[in-house]
């Protein structure tokens, strides 16, 4: 357990091109791991734009079986040759069934696959059309470069998706999302809470959080980017601005980690039957 | 459930003196009253200074059965006169069992006693010598003035609490507190996440979040106070400093809340199963 935990988040904008939109991916990851970064999380479902927008059949051709699919295909080589650990989000395809996954590459080897658990749903994030219910629960990879739990996107509102994954034995936890303005809402910006319930689930489990949003204007949809990372107080070390593409990095001693995180006492102190 | 929440904290130092506890407490409701506050949330164990320090046989004689505790027999009054509910923090003695707890008060009647379920322990903050964790479990109070939800201090960095207490039908969650310097880490100062973690309460659960802590210089252990009231974002609409007495107050529309908590679909879409 011991070392440091050398983590990035990915902030960009995605078009129709898959390929562009895998170049991109591509690009950002070789600056985080120039700057030195082990582990690399790009935004969810970077293959394209947010098509969960409307209920479109035509998207259902986007998906693919995840080993398959073109995203991991594609960062497979750069993973192995970068020796990064990278969650690929992708539109998954598992014969008549479709979820919103990610395929964890470390060193360009695919260790599983997590499938998101909540699926969300209201005016332009119409995801239960397009989505099953995740069924592989949640899951903590032991990488060459820290135990990392990923949540995708709505998972990151759940404060017990978070304590699963540190139960699970995660030390940090990363989140690609997609999120942005709420068209059926008027001027709501959930920018301030979306941050502000990840900072919270750093304290309550003493453990780094990683969150890597998208940007644009996707047909009038903003995504709000502001990516972060926050350390194990819940106080963010780095991020990335509304409209900006880039790469945040932060580095964390684990012995700490795991020390202090100890010390705190909240794994001690559950108090498991009188939680329901 | 429509109408207005309309809620108050309080936050002051206390010394050896009960009775003059008891008088800062009364006087504060008061003010607190005067504001048209229905929900009144004095601090912690405001009944003396913060014994739990050092482990120390004494104080067990400063525990009472909880309605005969002097802070309850003395707010009862207080409670009845202004129509106010006050959770009223206590060191509660049943029979060789001691516990740290709240009883409820709702104009002047006692709804029942909560029992803290999460005990610290750590230098500065000795809880085990001093309290049986609760063995009430989580508890939702149907005051004339709203479903209120109380946890006891270190409960407030549970998100499984704050949850158990949303699922009971808490409309809001109010959060007793004496927590200040760690004698034991140097310059450790956990203000800052002791906000965050329960602003990440708020946001999870779409319901504001009421905390009351205590000031003041207590032989080299120094309370930190920034007792804060949270709205639904977890955004901090009201707050006191590091060494002011005072109350703070402010008012939430119940109807709005409870249609914004369906709205964002976090207890339309957990999944139970997958939580261990």
């Amino acid at each position: 357990m011991s070392g440091t935990l050398k983590v990035a988040a990915l902030q960009a904008g995605f078009g129709a091109d898959i390929a562009a939109n895998i170049q991109t991916v591509i690009d950002l990851t070789e600056a985080a791991g120039a700057e030195g970064a082990g582990i690399v999380l790009p935004p969810e479902l970077f293959q394209g734009p947010y098509f969960c927008k409307t209920q479109d059949e035509a998207w259902f051709e986007h998906a693919f079986p995840a080993l398959q699919h073109p995203c991991v295909t594609a960062l497979q080589p750069v993973s192995k040759r970068l020796n990064v650990a990278i969650p690929v989000s992708i539109y998954e395809k598992d014969g008549p069934e479709y979820y919103n996954s990610i395929v964890m590459l470390d060193g360009g080897e695919p260790l599983g696959v997590y499938r998101k658990s909540h699926i969300p749903d209201g005016p332009g994030y119409q995801e239960k059309f397009y989505f099953r219910p995740g069924d592989t629960g949640f899951k903590v990879w032991d990488t060459r470069h820290g135990k990392v739990g990923v949540g995708i996107c709505w998972d990151q509102w759940f404060p017990e998706a978070a304590r699963a994954m540190a139960l699970a034995g995660a030390e940090i936890l990363l989140y690609p999302t997609a999120i942005g303005s709420e068209p059926h809402d008027g001027g709501l910006d959930t920018a301030a809470r979306w941050r502000r319930v990840m900072q919270g689930h750093a304290v309550a489990n003493v453990m780094p959080v990683v969150a890597a949003n998208r940007i644009g204007d996707e047909d009038g949809q903003v995504f709000y980017g502001t990516s972060f990372i926050a350390d194990h107080a819940g106080e963010i070390v780095a991020d990335l601005g509304r409209e900006e593409a880039g790469v945040i990095t932060a580095a964390f001693d684990r012995d700490f980690l795991t020390r202090h995180r100890a010390a705190w006492g909240f794994f001690r102190d559950r108090r498991t039957a009188l939680y329901r």
